[in-house]
């Protein structure tokens, strides 16, 4: 990915290429900036993820606010949008809000056949023209980023600065990233290009070649409850800078922050002279099936899920036609063998069981730990003892409400809920979850992490499986290469999304290291601080891997991108005088 | 893919660093080239396509071929290759010499133990040291390309030059090219790097970040009787660069050209202080079905396959656990519209039709002529026409046997026979085939192109079939329009693995290019001279495509390598002033 990425930039579109390339000079800097960084593996964000009226302005979040109370009971409104009527999803706030928002009626069929019929003047437009678009629509979430931060508040449960952090700029730039490896994997190859042969006689072969990156068809993207705009946006842009029209499917709990989007998408889209219909939302009910039916259809030749593995598994069992990029769900470890910040390590784990419940695909739930204890500034502390430490940790943390509140979000829905329960009668408790009252929205249900000790060898039925919600266990093992070996086992039978090893040793860091390589899944060392193992951020860290069963991505990587375009070639002979410009002629 | 790629090269491999990146260091100047010949796709290519003495040396062509002679009735030798016992494939030349080669046998349960236990040392290795060992393979089998030609040439049954350029030095540039995408591809993000994060109080967050490259298992590679090692290089170079393993199971008629290429890799492992168990040869006879029962075997990852497409199509579906790259087959064709060099076009398609007896996946099957003809230098010709002007081509192409054997080759097995009996009761026979006796080989049959005249709308039963080997169809249509449709129509269900357009008007040209992309094949326009339509040039020409049905895989894009190796993250704390160089303390 080199600087000189746009040298090769040229918009072959008919008639209009002046408007349809505006977008993109006006983002070109930001783009060659993001491939650059995508590159690099630094900090980097265009994306401020600080709410504060500093960053966004002093009007940004009560104008913000009011937008979002607007949808509040209304018919979302998609200008030019296919529709047979309207569908009331029963969007109902985590916290208590009912939403009451209706939104078009598109069945399968309509949506493919809009999506087809929009599909070939985008996919005629040049990488650079649909990376500019891409730009401009995620600059346009940036200013709306209070909007969706509400309706991601009051849709998934998040507590409201990671509501406005994980749905807005976060959400952006893992979406700018998606958009950065698109357009510079179509830019590889020159669009045009000279052959020439030396003949043993006479004059040298010459051939020009053009090559053309084709979208594969339609991409569909099933979005989930929890982070429906975060986990979102990579397949939703990805889709579109490869040339692809994107039907966004969202959960039926969790509509409101992808409508927004979609119509911020259409909006530019239009202003750039296609069809809007290049993105369109197929929103549903929680009884219709329109997701299995849309991943079948013949069009449809990528699909980007995020949800449960029973799905995520069928989508990959039985949409053959298309290239299916699933996250789904897994086994994360956490595996404890000595620290010299023992406090800091509670602390850092504490938060990370309890942010927004647990309800992150990224949350730790499985703690391994000898029996005989982990060496720390401490001294030794027991599987038990440590198991009482980590208890008092939560408590400490969630004690306040407000705190409490702050961190732990609303849980999302009734499986969260009955999982929950079914915890309560595994193992011991060490730390039962407890719930505590919202200090603003009486109806919210907040509850605080169940934390069981288990043993490694009699309770590996409940471990094995995943226990999406405040569920974790400290499972007691006999050392910590028993510990290594069980975190290798289980991953790779049964996936992670994140793994995180606490050693003071160079020598157990690099056995964690080699585990983890083995496991296929992407480590954290000795977490401490204000880094925490359910945290990834864009253009830096890897989520998710295909390398282990949670996941057949990784956002973002480039097989997160090629399988959705092809390049075709086309070649001719030319005179080996004529120079490639006469191409028009 | 800039030239600085090696820039961020770093062995972490123990212990034998220097003996390992010897070859790297080798090589480095041509893998660089190599990287750069992919991106600009002008002609490259370090291996001389001429069998000539002066390029090759006096020596190489007897050498070769009395190497070749030696391995007829002996046991093929592979030391230290896992055995039981010998197989005896019964592989005969379509030129009457029978081979009596007997090959070690290995179970697909003994095949896959061995390459797993390789496995491990050879994805420790780094991108560098794995490229430096692949392009130390291809300069072995370089200078082994005569002994390779005659093993080519005496079980596909290729003419000798083109057994030795498609299968010698033609092959080792794909082979290269997959080299320098997967060796590129694993090299886009550092090694190490470093994540700064400014914090609005006090000290930035720090953290140091490792990527490595972990390849996804076991990399089956199922070859073809056609093209062993054209066909199957760019999988196994693919392959072993991207860390994994690679059993290659050969076509039961073609294991000798891949023995040797098996057991010139095994020397360069050994020799780089590998187990030479990263690649393995799994010879069976043409009853056994151990490629089927390897494509299935759990912890076999990724298969690479040329063939059929019933076999192909069978890959794709029950071989879930892995990621399948096919080459299968599909409707060739070429649209014919109107040309200003007449002869130069028939010449050009008669020599296409005949080459190897059409028996490349590449070659043209579907000639669309408007019934009512085409324009040309010679006046209009109509389908009729034309059809007995391509068939006097072909006679004046073949007409003197010594000629016509060093174009046709001879018929590869009984498969392809059969078809051309089937063949002589379709439609109007313009150009029958008719056998031409080798002037060398008695055992040998040779056939001529069976071109019959079929009308579109009568005959689509029989044209949208696949009829792999010296047939071909002319074929009536109402008009260019009419032909490009069905053109489309036709590739898009069946799939092609080439497409070429004979037209003046650059409108009907640019109309060729939409159907093209339509079709999702790549094309080929106005060819009249030395470069004709079954043919690809590596570096610069693309072969197949996944945009259509009868390939998975392009040879060779990004999405060939990309679905065979993850990138796994590390990330730890540093200090803020800490150098990177401080991970080996």
């Amino acid at each position: 990915m080199s600087e000189s990425v746009t040298d090769r930039a040229t918009d072959r579109s008919p008639g209009r290429a002046t408007d349809r390339t505006d977008f993109f000079h006006r983002h070109k800097d930001l783009l060659e900036r993001a491939v650059a960084a995508a590159g690099d593996r630094d900090h980097w964000s265009p994306h401020p993820e600080s709410p504060s009226p500093k960053v966004y302005g002093p009007e940004a979040a009560p104008a913000g606010e009011a937008t979002f109370r607007a949808h509040l009971g209304s018919a979302f409104k998609l200008p030019g949008h296919p529709q047979s009527g309207t569908v009331a999803v029963g969007e109902r706030s985590p916290y208590g809000l009912p939403l009451d928002v209706d939104y078009p009626q598109v069945t399968p069929e309509e949506a493919v056949a809009a999506a087809k019929a929009a599909a070939s003047a985008w996919r005629a437009a040049t990488p650079d023209v649909r990376a500019g678009v891409a730009a401009e629509i995620l600059s346009r979430l940036n200013a709306a980023s209070f909007e969706i931060a509400h309706a991601v508040h009051h849709t998934t449960g998040q507590p409201f600065v990671m509501a406005f952090q994980a749905g807005g700029p976060h959400a952006q730039d893992r979406g700018l990233e998606a958009v950065a490896y698109a357009w510079a994997e179509q830019k590889k190859l020159p669009a045009v290009t000279r052959w020439t042969k030396p003949q043993r006689k006479g004059e040298p072969l010459v051939m020009e070649k053009t090559f053309t990156p084709v979208g594969r068809g339609v991409n569909l993207l099933i979005a989930c409850n929890t982070f429906p705009t975060w986990n979102g946006y990579p397949g939703l842009f990805a889709g579109l800078v490869t040339g692809n029209p994107v039907i966004v499917k969202p959960h039926a709990g969790a509509v409101l922050p992808l409508a927004i989007t979609v119509r911020i998408a259409r909006e530019v889209l239009a202003e750039a002279g296609f069809d809007p219909d290049v993105v369109l939302l197929a929103a549903e009910t929680a009884d219709q099936r329109t997701a299995a039916e849309l991943a079948l259809h013949p069009d449809v030749r990528v699909v980007d899920f995020t949800g449960s593995k029973e799905f995520g598994n069928w989508l990959e069992e039985h949409a053959r036609q298309a290239v299916v990029y699933t996250e789904k769900a897994g086994l994360n470890t956490v595996v404890l063998d000595s620290t010299d910040d023992y406090k800091g390590l509670l602390r850092n784990l504490a938060f990370a069981l309890s942010l927004y419940s647990g309800q992150m695909c990224t949350t730790p739930q499985n703690l391994l730990v000898p029996r005989d204890g982990i060496r720390t500034d401490q001294g030794t502390r027991t599987a038990a003892e440590f198991a009482e430490d980590l208890a008092a940790a939560l408590d400490k943390l969630l004690g306040d409400p407000e705190r409490a509140a702050g961190t732990l979000g609303a849980l999302v829905n009734d499986g969260v809920r009955a999982r929950l329960s079914e915890a309560a009668g595994l193992g011991q408790a060490v730390h039962p979850s407890q719930t505590v009252d919202h200090p603003e929205y009486d109806g919210a249900t907040l509850s605080t992490p169940h934390v069981a000790l288990l043993d490694a060898a009699a309770d590996a039925g409940t471990y094995t499986r995943e226990w999406f919600g405040p569920v974790s266990f400290v499972i007691a093992t006999d050392s910590t290469e028993h510990s290594l070996r069980l975190f290798t086992e289980t991953v790779r039978a049964h996936g992670a999304l994140t793994a995180t090893m606490h050693a003071t040793g160079e020598d157990v860091l690099e056995a964690a290291r080699a585990a983890a390589l083995e496991a296929g899944v992407h480590l954290s060392e000795n977490l401490t601080g204000a880094v925490f193992p359910n945290q990834t951020a864009a253009f830096s860290d890897f989520h998710g891997s295909a390398a282990n069963p949670a996941a057949s991505a990784t956002l973002t990587d480039s097989a997160f991108i090629t399988g959705r375009f092809d390049v075709l070639q086309s070649r001719r002979h030319v005179a080996p005088e004529t120079a490639t410009a006469t191409e028009e002629s």
